[in-house]
């Protein structure tokens, strides 16, 4: 062509750079080198026989079916499952509050392109899951990131924000959180967090989009209800929630759902129907099948043994390796698959990525889970992955890193 | 919500309705309307055996990794056997050439996210496909549609446009075209009307996106080489393609590729991860095994004779039903799955439908395929679902109710 292609792309996309994570993954092909960057589940916790034996089961069945194109919604039958499986939650939907998704990353895509005009402001949680920063980044709008705390998002903070942006008349489309086990912090959202957030999305009128991938992957405490089993509690409808069948089953079915209000998954169906038609049938009945027909109890308490016992080895590694003098903090999550490290300020974790490359070890770090301000010296890390001999030497690789240091820090 | 939820949307969605043709098919439930109106390839046309017995070969060899996430660009075993496929076609491209997506649908709006402003003109043919129409106008472009003849897209009317809105510097972001069996139309674009286009791509400096969701399905007449391969015969990197593996091998793997010019599949991957980050394994594995260790050839050849014989029942029927003087026309596609039927002008086909219904035969509306500047008195009518009884009997019924019209048309 006689002008280059940069030339051509839509505003939207002239600067859009995708998700940080995909490119750093690639860096990490030493099989020497143990990773805590991924954000995959464990193998070991995969219903193998069982897809197996649903699939012969679903190809006698229905073969010529799974061949064919599927409804645009989704399949009827796993909107029924995803209905009763949002009950045990204490989640009452009916079949017009549920769609069928390509996992939770078309949903954040959906929510995006239903709400957000360039210049829109939405609010984030500080740190936030990237994905959802590439999905609302695709409309170019203004991220309002507020801080998380121990114990979920910075309330008050939100409340002065929004009476801020009230007053100049530009409240947020929507205020985005994951308030269960979050990746990448792992911080959990408290009731009482939980209810305030409610109080301000009803006084000032802003809708919460709730994305909940770890809820099922609890190790420690008591379950917290969600926000949109809270809002139903309430006056209801001020909640869109995300979900995926990623970390509930396996990411490889690329299935998931969202529920709102009708008139909300009615519109989000038109722009599945441009983006990409339909979800097809064959991953779809495969996680109709992990709901209705497998051991869903057992499943659950076995990932929660699993995953939990890694994350307490985790935590003993870091405790052991990183005595409070040396100016290092983490968080303590309840569950999930992600913990968040702060080294001292000092360290800025972009180049400390590549130093323990060299003693490898791999982590996030911590600057790709901001759309505003970011900051430097944190790094996610995964612990649903490696194995727990893994992940105690993976610590002391950082440890030694971390020792190795020119600066002397930490 | 205090305020109503269609306050909140955005500008490119306020007024999206998604592709027509989907609420049109919920209308038809009556088992004893023959429809002519989908879109599907047939499944006895389907190779069940071969599918069962390469997912089995899939789940023993790799289980596991079926069940984990993909990388976002594609499976590398597809994308070589795509290059591999796309070479006994006349096509060479390299892997970053390509990328899989879901079915051609995301390739679809890939481009348009990628190219498209509001305002921003696209040429589209009159009629074209009702799902790119969908695709496009997520971005809220500007359309503008140039006639299909027989011998496909009237090329001097595209010059006079391309010269007009040059003048005025508000040349279109891209030409979109279905050269070969298009839906809805079955026409295709001869030899010298894909090298014209290309002169006009090169002379305005503006990329054309081909879709190519039918080119096995010829037929009748000698194949003629695609836009991508004849631009590759000369400077090349002029053209995008979009295809599907959903009239090749099945719709219900929901995979298709897009292949292009490596910076613009660079950040068509992006958008994709930001959208729906990957593509299942499975359902990539399986159309990797199709192209590699199925009989393409005889798979092939058995469509053409399958389709081809329903096609040709077809327009035998409407030689019988629609003698000359009844004032009605329908293309003679060497291919695809659609043909093209005009009544006299006095029919609206939208009221006509209704009216057919109560025959029990099906069409869809002509209406769905314009973007701009709609004409109401043409119906699609597609032939690879129905039986060749069938397409007899529903073509007998379409007379019996245009001659049962009070107006006495046709």
């Amino acid at each position: 062509m006689k002008s280059p292609w940069s030339t051509r792309y839509s505003m939207n996309m002239q600067d859009y750079t995708g998700y940080a994570i995909g490119k750093l993954l690639a860096l990490i092909e030493d099989p020497e080198i143990i990773s805590l960057a991924g954000g995959l589940p464990s193998p070991r916790m995969f219903l193998q026989s069982e897809l197996v034996e649903e699939t012969q089961r679903c190809f006698s069945d229905r073969l010529e079916r799974v061949m064919q194109y599927s409804t645009i919604r989704g399949e009827k039958d796993l909107i029924e499952a995803v209905i009763a499986f949002l009950r045990r939650d204490g989640i009452r939907v009916a079949p017009e509050n549920v769609m069928i998704t390509t996992s939770a990353q078309q949903g954040l895509d959906l929510a995006g392109r239903l709400f957000l005009d360039p210049g829109d402001a939405v609010v984030l949680e500080r740190p936030t899951f990237g994905g959802a920063i590439a999905a609302f980044q695709m409309q170019r709008p203004e991220f309002l990131g507020v801080e998380l705390t121990d114990d979920g998002l910075d309330i008050d903070r939100l409340e002065t924000l929004l009476k801020r942006r009230d007053g100049a008349q530009s409240l947020p489309k929507f205020i985005y959180v994951v308030p269960d086990f979050q990746n990448p912090s792992g911080v959990t959202m408290g009731l009482d967090r939980r209810r305030a957030l409610l109080d301000l999305a009803e006084r000032f009128d802003v809708p919460v989009v709730e994305d909940s991938p770890y809820r099922t992957l609890r190790y420690r405490g008591a379950d917290i209800p969600s926000l949109f089993a809270l809002d139903q509690q309430r006056s209801g409808e001020h909640v869109i929630g995300i979900y995926t069948f990623s970390k509930l089953f396996c990411p490889g079915m690329r299935v998931g759902f969202t529920i709102g209000p009708p008139e909300v998954i009615e519109r989000m169906t038109r722009i599945k129907e441009g983006g990409t038609l339909c979800t097809p049938k064959y991953n779809q009945d495969m996680c109709t099948a992990f709901l209705t027909r497998m051991d869903l109890d057992g499943y659950f308490a076995r990932c929660r043994e699993y995953y939990g016992a890694k994350m307490e080895t985790l935590l003993e590694a870091l405790t052991e390796q990183f005595p409070p003098h040396r100016g290092i903090s983490w968080t303590r999550p309840e569950g999930g698959m992600f913990l968040w490290v702060s080294l001292p300020r000092t360290v800025d974790t972009r180049q400390f990525f590549h130093e323990a490359l060299a003693f490898r070890v791999a982590f996030v770090p911590g600057e790709a889970f901001y759309a505003e301000r970011h900051e430097h010296h944190h790094m996610r890390v995964n612990f649903s992955f490696p194995s727990r001999k893994q992940l105690g030497e993976a610590i002391r690789r950082l440890s030694d890193c971390l020792s190795a240091r020119p600066s002397g820090e930490a």
